[in-house]
């Protein structure tokens, strides 16, 4: 008789964006004749840059001939745009990450969650609160979280580093002994960003504890203040305790076309084998590469014109960031985040739970947003506001959110 | 300190292809001047169908605007391509397999290392001898192989099935209890097919003792015979003890292009859950679906000009597949496969080994193909020829091989 991975059973209810999918589509089906704005799920709006969907069509036209061909890929990814990552996200910020330290792959959602298949069982997993959910469940699926308590909303084993307005939304370090630790910045959730000092400290503690730093900044081109790093490799000493998961998802509208990339330095050891080595040898066993004429795609973000068409389409939504959090504040609400990120954090009005004002916002204003909570214990009394609608949308939501406040 | 998953150590050496790419390599680099046909890894050389380029094209059109741009889609797959997959891989067929059952993924490679998620680490694995070895490494990176004995060739806790010219390359049911078996027909490596009383009696197998059988049929499209079933669901009963893998990479060209799916039908069951939900947990947690583009592709095979120019392109390998076996045995050789399958698997002459005479058609005809022991200890003494090369190439390649033999 097979046996399941009973881990899975152990999975509170549906992942957040599902449940939210599905109390926006019972609204709907009952009131088909609103019109919802939906600032919720963080998906981008805004079309692909035209420098990056005329590579896909010359790829599309390689592909069609015998001679332009291209079948299996390197499963590491294109060596034309790992060089790419190279040149423009790293070492013209300064930092040394060659472009076999590089792994292209299809989505920082598979990377968060793959990484753990190179780690033991035993590693103790701290984690922001509130976090990305896939950092959490990925590691419940791997049997790492425990037990799951729906009173406190917490896994037994995982180590909680609560991320809220007393402590500036920044994870303070755990007092007791972690193995992994997902950092995230600028954050999904909140919107908080990192200083140097304060990843200079976490650098420090992972190669103090040997402790392995798994560092997302998918969101890493909405920053603006020149002080904030994108990168942990500009912190020295993370060549020898950090992964880092960078994706095009949300800097150059890739979440419907899947391009990300994993930096996994060669200086990276843990129990003498090198962690490069294991994430290459795991990509080249359960992975065949990303599709040719996305990779092509994802370099053409690189050109000239793809970084000028980039850098508008960030500007539109950090303007639309901005549009959210001085509506908010202007109708009373405590906010944070949307400066340096695409996320506006709002504390709940009146003492309202995350899901309640949710469901307000969703029934009185029509407008879908991201319920805190739905992030993590730490997160009830917050909502997320994301800035990736349209200009008109985003405008007419914050209105719509001000008139039912 | 984190600890790293220690049964990657046990990994030896290099994965095959990664192997032969090593060796072909070393030796291009020492003759630059001779020019070697591929008949190795089994990648297809022909262009994508051009229903296939034109839906991307269009695809890639409606990414350019705000309008038609796509972001995240379902992790699941478009509705539109499940549905096309369920009519004409399955309802056409006389098949009750429905859109809701279908996983579109990034590849059969990713689902059959992945799909270990969702099982226990304690279940016992079969799988054929040769084999493909993502089922192999796969699960000895997950623990279920135990350890791995480089005299034997074999891991401790796997159950091999020989697929040897005495048993026509049929894998026997095990004497003793298996849980998860990998059967693979067309099979990759040998060639060869499963009958339809030969796919009952593994079904029936599997339901007696509640097994789960990981059906590999990547290569079905290359089936002439109108007596051998296409899909384990052509089996009465498949339906509560099976999963089958598809991919569009060797019926339509996608190996660069990335698109396959896998089917879990929701009355299989173990423990009291369903392995259809599950497999959704897990994807809907760990993956973020196929670009928008390449499912339009994907789509376009199933069009009427798709289908032809699919056709076309399966006859067009298959010849080349005749063109070898036909010449491989007029030169004396011992073959098998290459009928309803793109792979041909012959004897090794003169009882020279796999390596052997893989180095030998390397370094004397200039000719690339795959060691049979690659694939598992029964492989020895067997070689793979490809018929994804060019008409020209393979000719070529042929009488190159007779003159060395």
């Amino acid at each position: 008789m097979a046996n399941i991975n009973t881990n899975y059973l152990k999975l509170p209810g549906s992942y957040l964006f599902t449940e939210i999918a599905r109390r926006v589509a019972d609204y709907s089906a009952q009131h088909p004749d609103k019109k919802l704005i939906r600032l919720g799920i963080g998906d981008v709006t805004q079309p692909l840059p035209a420098a990056v969907t005329a590579a896909m069509h010359a790829a599309v036209d390689e592909m069609a001939s015998a001679k332009g061909f291209h079948g299996y890929g390197p499963e590491q990814g294109y060596d034309f745009l790992r060089s790419a990552i190279e040149a423009h996200d790293y070492r013209a910020r300064g930092m040394d990450i060659r472009a076999d330290e590089i792994f292209v792959s299809d989505g920082a959602k598979s990377d968060c969650g793959n990484i753990g298949d190179i780690f033991a069982q035993d590693n103790v997993v701290a984690v922001c609160d509130p976090v990305y959910p896939v950092y959490v469940d990925t590691n419940a699926m791997a049997g790492r979280a425990g037990d799951y308590d729906a009173q406190s909303g917490k896994w037994s084993n995982l180590v909680y580093m609560p991320c809220v307005a007393g402590n500036g939304f920044a994870p303070e370090i755990p007092r007791g002994k972690v193995d992994l630790i997902y950092l995230c910045f600028p954050n999904n959730p909140t919107g908080s960003v990192a200083t140097r000092d304060q990843l200079k400290a976490w650098v420090d503690y992972a190669n103090r504890v040997g402790a392995v730093i798994l560092y997302d900044s998918a969101y890493e081109a909405f920053i603006t203040n020149p002080d904030v790093p994108h990168s942990i490799f500009e912190i020295a000493g993370a060549r020898t305790c950090a992964i880092e998961f960078r994706s095009f998802s949300k800097t150059a509208g890739f979440t419907g076309t899947r391009c990300a990339y994993t930096v996994v330095p060669k200086d990276l050891e843990r129990g003498g084998a090198s962690l490069n080595s294991l994430w290459n040898r795991r990509q080249c066993t359960k992975f065949n590469g990303v599709p040719y004429v996305v990779q092509r795609g994802a370099e053409a973000v690189y050109s000239p014109e793809g970084r000028a068409q980039v850098r508008e389409t960030i500007a539109f939504y950090l303007n639309n960031a901005k549009v959210i959090r001085d509506g908010l504040q202007s109708a009373g609400l405590i906010v944070s985040g949307g400066t340096d990120s695409p996320y506006v954090w709002a504390h709940t009005p009146d003492g309202m739970d995350s899901w309640g004002f949710f469901d307000h916002l969703l029934q009185k204003a029509n407008v879908v947003t991201t319920p805190g909570a739905g992030f993590g214990p730490s997160g009830e009394g917050y909502i997320r506001f994301t800035a990736f609608g349209g200009a008109d949308d985003t405008a007419e939501a914050v209105e719509r959110v001000k008139a039912v406040l």
